[in-house]
């Protein structure tokens, strides 16, 4: 059996785009989505393209209830050569179908996906900008449907893809932000659904974020659920750490995102031949290397902003500053290789970029 | 200021009503819903019982994405004098707020929620089964509807109740159930939301009892998120075991619903003398109760089902049988009594009754 057709209806009311400026991350969104639903007898069916619109949902269905949905994130680049092209999407789709295993929804084709996904960015060309750190940021998620309220897994789900011109993420050149260790709040377990992209990781972290804006901090340090000791995520980020010329960032253990960002980071350090290790780090760790100086740098990365500079960790109230607060060497020449690679300014012999 | 008044718009097109013998749990619901919206300028505002209706959302609200989403579950009876009471709602609505102040959602006015459901059970009274057994659930639940992908709270939201009336949990009599312990996945940790009444908790759950329904256990024993030594929850129900004469249960911990049909098993069983613990249990000392054969019951409490008697443990494969599989003495009692208060057929020196 072929692949689904999937069919386009075009919008007749386009919006007017905003300006590039007030892009911001995730407020306007283009002109259209794409759909597929979901039913148990006949599995996914009617992929299509259909004008950006509201979803009309029975006040039962079991995403407002359960929580039993799954997402991801990627971007579309305009590239040097004026052609867009997108960032390891294949990757994204796959663990698309990773957080569907945990949470008991039906896997999607992940091929059909990539090949709506072109069509969806065809069909919405002229949404994805062109200015310098500016991205077409690409939302697809699964939610379940069903209309009833027993608690187990929907017989019905709709796949859908929306997409949002986002800005610069540093419109004033990188900047390193402060960091909260969190002591109290956990974001994840192991046994948990910590190494899925599900909603329910994200709402578990709103309060440590909200503690850590309080006091000036921009984002949350979480430490594992089980000794509140070993470093996992930055905010919604994965980290590294840099000690005494060797980058380390936490193994996946099962409570962490394997960040697809994270996992090129880790293959461009390689390549430069820069020791990395995945390996559990404790906050006492850190700690140490900075008290005795081997603490070189420390930052986040993912999807968003790429990578994140840490300036600072507050670790029961120590401030742990890194690199005098300024950006470190290693964070920057990332940065400018994994975006120049992203944007197609420097070569791609990972073979990451798929150009449209 | 006064409370807000709720306006009614009364449908004209009233459904036909399920025979009672097929309403199962949460499958059918009312000709009305009570909406209320939120609005960071406004507050909570426009608080209104229209036409069980679909939500209209736009594609990027943030429950879709980031479970920002808190519920409740009651249940409304008919009692043995025609007419419709409530059990215990007032600590539902206290309890919907401390999942609030967990998930940064803005507390609701616990009152004007009781008259809001007091009026849309008038409005829906014919609703109400009067079979034994039957009653009318009642599902309050908040989401956040912001159109924005950025993590962070919501800045709007909906809290919307529905009510669905539901068949006699045993219809064929109470039968004990099986239940495997988990021993790989997890439900909540400590610092997590476990004690919040929020999606992600029983988004997690649902890998477990996908794995506890295929080897023919009807619902999962949870051990806590840090140890896997320590008796959590059974399904989504609090757990009670008898050993020697006295009932024990886990103390609330941050991790562990705080039931109300386990609170009212607690004060039931102070009131009759019979000796009652609320302690950390692990699976050890409930295996070794049983060896030593001073196990003598185990059951489950939720609105659901009230009492669940468990019949079985599965523990890395040891079969732990309780009470020779049957109906334990307390359980028993225990339903008898609840339910009996519930349906008015026995006297309420507790004010738990809320009569309409």
């Amino acid at each position: 059996m072929g692949m689904l057709e999937i069919k386009t209806e075009r919008t007749t009311n386009k919006k007017n785009q905003p300006d590039v400026d007030k892009l911001g991350f995730g407020q306007f969104f283009t002109d259209h989505m794409f759909i597929m639903d979901y039913t148990e007898d006949k599995g996914w069916k009617d992929p299509r393209i259909i004008p950006y619109q509201p979803l009309s949902l029975d006040p039962a269905a079991k995403v407002f209830h359960y929580g039993q949905t799954v997402f991801e994130g990627l971007k579309a680049y305009f590239n040097v050569d004026k052609r867009v092209q997108l960032f390891r999407p294949d990757s994204n789709f796959k663990r698309l179908n990773a957080s569907n295993e945990r949470l008991c929804i039906p896997a999607i084709d992940e091929e059909l996906a990539l090949e709506a996904l072109k069509k969806l960015i065809r069909v919405d060309c002229d949404w994805v900008p062109a200015a310098p750190g500016t991205s077409l940021y690409i939302r697809p998620f699964i939610i379940a449907t069903d209309p009833c309220l027993g608690v187990a897994p929907s017989k019905n789900y709709q796949f859908i893809m929306i997409m949002s011109p986002v800005g610069s993420y540093y419109k004033e050149g990188m900047k390193p932000i402060k960091i909260l260790v969190e002591q109290n709040y956990v974001r994840a377990v192991a046994g948990g659904t910590g190494a899925a992209k599900t909603g329910g990781n994200y709402a578990a972290s709103l309060k440590g974020q909200e503690i850590a804006s309080k006091d000036g901090y921009s984002q949350t340090l979480w430490l594992d659920g089980k000794e509140k000791r070993f470093v996992e995520e930055v905010g919604s980020m994965n980290v590294f750490f840099k000690i005494n010329g060797t980058v380390v960032t936490p193994e996946l253990n099962g409570s962490i995102l394997p960040g697809i960002t994270r996992d090129s980071i880790i293959q461009l350090l390689k390549s430069k031949n820069i020791p990395i290790e995945e390996r559990r780090i404790s906050i006492d760790e850190v700690v140490e290397a900075f008290h005795n100086g081997t603490l070189e740098e420390a930052f986040g990365t993912g999807t968003a902003a790429v990578i994140s500079p840490i300036g600072e960790l507050n670790w029961l109230g120590e401030k742990v500053i890194l690199n005098n607060g300024e950006i470190g060497e290693t964070a920057q020449m990332l940065y400018n290789h994994l975006t120049g690679i992203q944007n197609g300014s420097l070569e791609d012999p990972f073979n990451w970029t798929v150009t449209l």
